[in-house]
């Protein structure tokens, strides 16, 4: 396989003429495919179908702490769900309060009162100068929409292959008072699909930070969401090995079953120190009565322990898997070689993440977009939208049928060689 | 009827004796009753049970403009969500989001996010060095807890008989830009029971507040829960009237299921203007993926529309009615004509808000908790806990059962006698 950088120009204005005629016959088929979101199929969902019948009229909707459940009360979630949660992130039901929906408005809600009330105490950031984030990248969109929407300054930390560059979180968080928290995604990063390894969760555990409130925003997204039956990755518990180092209140971390049962109506969960806990505790009871311990109950109830999701998530990653690996293999047979690309393939989560020549991404996305393949906007894994090198796309392969997924993933293949040829082209 | 006041002190001493005898057997039975909460009951609850068959594994999760509910998505709601919430409240559904649980956490939500962001396009609350709040008293302490938690200094506004005072409202308003809000319970207030007449509906839309982000704090949360079938109130569509009076932005009107099915297991309606709308969903954009669809299908399918609301809260007012009547029925014939006690007989909602004599609803409150009776503590329903007159006591008699509140009333008005005789013995 020769690469384009080797190639001449001739060469490549002949390979420019076929691949845009290709271009041009899917254009023409006036395609409407998404490679854009991180959501489930249809026939993920599907697989939660049975849940629906877990409760109904004849059920006793009672904790099994005596609450009823169909009554106001309960405010930090019933007990069996706080089991369930902690089971999910290897850790203990008094470290949990039970949210409801997705663990996205759980993370608002944390930075929304970290800014109006303060975090244990200190003081509240919107009475700060400055409050600044780290921020791994490339990362998730919406963790920096939340930071930027409060005017938090974000920094960026590269990702290396076992997590950020932890000598660079390590010096900016110890000299730093203004750094009062750090996005992560700890396993099956998004978008990298990068897991932490033990030294990186250990790292993070000891942490000297500058700042009393800082917090680390640990988003365990992905804690079960496997591709792989006989490759699973397994993370340290942040909480334990935060208490091991004396850092016991320094993490929030945030889980949910949106990505296990149904999307949006899911429950959710925020585990932290019993301190947080209460600190957190004397916010929540102002702002709700408590969370719908109904749903809470319909969740246990049908998966009953961790076992059960975890049987549930292998019928997903029965459905995921052939698409990632559909993906994969269409970027391997076509780009690979080239020099024009690379990418991981990872072992969890929802997505793939691509990295073109420097200069290309937005040109790419643009192209697919142009026949029909919405992608995520390219920039998007980095805060304010701004990717330095403009050159990582994220490819989430879940949402659209196999066959959808192959054309579109064709046509990608396609915008990104197009684009690289014109960037070889346009150097020369 | 001979009044406490006209008795002499003798007379005092001696019904002191009987009455202090009464209180001790109650005391020796060692109670634990309760009249403090706002909440259904089992049996209430227990009429919302067939709700929990509407959806089944067969069920098609798919909202009326194709919405899989299943998945993310659908930010404001699903369209037949907003339709139901709409009828409640005599709106449209373009005027309607509709969150989860309950309505606290909406109204939450809504004072955050003005004291973090600002109300379209205005300076952040936090920001600016003076922000109140009209506090109508009494009234709900839920309320005044979360303006109280935002730092806003309260102003009470007294309670007429056909809504808060609004010559004082108006002249407050109109004259003070740091006045940013007022709450209203606009129908069966709490703790009173009051209906706001059309004409103080009219004025409130005719405010015209010095403040540009000024905006009514519109609690519908009684809108369909009457305790008389042919007897029920009506008030006009705020929304409406504040349209017609040019200020169509001026108001924020919630409301919720939470009394109609499962308390904190609803769905939640914020009903406003559509440029309000339009500046809310700026923020619900960062701050969620979307609120729980799978409840919003089962609670439209199974109310199906405002008449099947209408049909439910008819066996919940059969439920409440006789709680309510037996209670002012005790409070007649133990309290009338001694000049020591008033209330008021609401015809929906669910308090009878009850008035002693000045200075003594503490002492009757701790009076009640000795004997076992647990009541609103004196003085919530007032902004900081700070009744001025010391003489408001809120009776929420939905949760005890006939029997439970039975006793729990008559241990109340000993507590009335005897610290009323306690406070004419003191002044002599």
């Amino acid at each position: 396989m020769q690469s384009y950088e080797e190639m001449s120009k001739e060469q490549l204005y002949e390979l420019q003429e076929g691949l845009e005629k290709e271009y041009a016959k899917y254009k023409g088929m006036g395609l409407s495919l998404n490679m854009a979101r991180g959501k489930p199929s249809a026939a993920q969902l599907d697989l939660t179908m049975p849940m629906m019948d877990t409760l109904d009229s004849s059920s006793e909707l009672v904790a099994t702490d005596g609450t009823d459940c169909r009554n106001y009360g309960g405010l930090d979630g019933v007990p069996e769900a706080k089991e369930l949660i902690a089971q999910m992130v290897d850790s203990k039901p008094e470290n949990v309060i039970v949210y409801g929906n997705a663990s996205l408005n759980v993370m608002y809600d944390t930075v929304s009162r970290s800014f109006t009330h303060g975090v244990m105490g200190h003081t509240p950031w919107y009475k700060l100068d400055k409050v600044k984030f780290l921020c791994p990248v490339p990362g998730y969109d919406r963790h920096f929409s939340i930071t930027e929407f409060f005017g938090i300054e974000m920094v960026n930390v590269p990702m290396k292959e076992d997590g950020p560059d932890m000598d660079l979180v390590e010096s900016l968080v110890s000299s730093d008072e203004t750094i009062k928290g750090i996005w992560c995604v700890p396993k099956y990063s998004n978008p990298q699909g990068i897991v932490y390894s033990d030294e990186t969760v250990r790292r993070f555990a000891n942490l000297k930070p500058a700042a009393k409130d800082f917090r680390i925003y640990w988003d365990n997204a992905y804690v079960v969401h496997h591709l792989y039956e006989d490759d699973q990755a397994e993370i340290l518990d942040i909480l334990e090995e935060c208490e091991k180092a004396g850092n016991p209140d320094m993490v929030y971390e945030f889980c949910s079953t949106s990505k296990i049962s149904f999307s949006g109506a899911g429950i959710a969960g925020l585990v932290t120190s019993k301190a947080n806990i209460e600190d957190i505790k004397k916010q929540m009871t102002i702002q709700t009565i408590g969370f719908d311990k109904i749903n809470q109950l319909r969740h246990v109830r049908y998966f009953k322990d961790i076992n059960g999701i975890k049987a549930h998530m292998k019928k997903h990653a029965d459905l995921m898997r052939p698409k990632f690996e559909m993906v994969e293999k269409i970027l391997e047979e076509e780009l690979g070689g080239l020099g024009i690309a690379s990418w991981l393939n990872p072992k969890g989560g929802y997505f793939i993440c691509f990295e073109s020549l420097e200069g290309c991404a937005k040109d790419i996305v643009a192209r697919a977009q142009e026949a029909g393949v919405t992608m995520t906007p390219a920039g998007a894994p980095f805060p304010y939208g701004k990717d330095p090198k403009d050159s990582v796309i994220r490819i989430a392969p879940t949402l659209p049928t196999t066959e959808e997924l192959e054309t579109a993933t064709r046509i990608f293949v396609i915008c990104v060689k197009l684009a690289s040829i014109e960037k070889f082209l346009k150097n020369e």
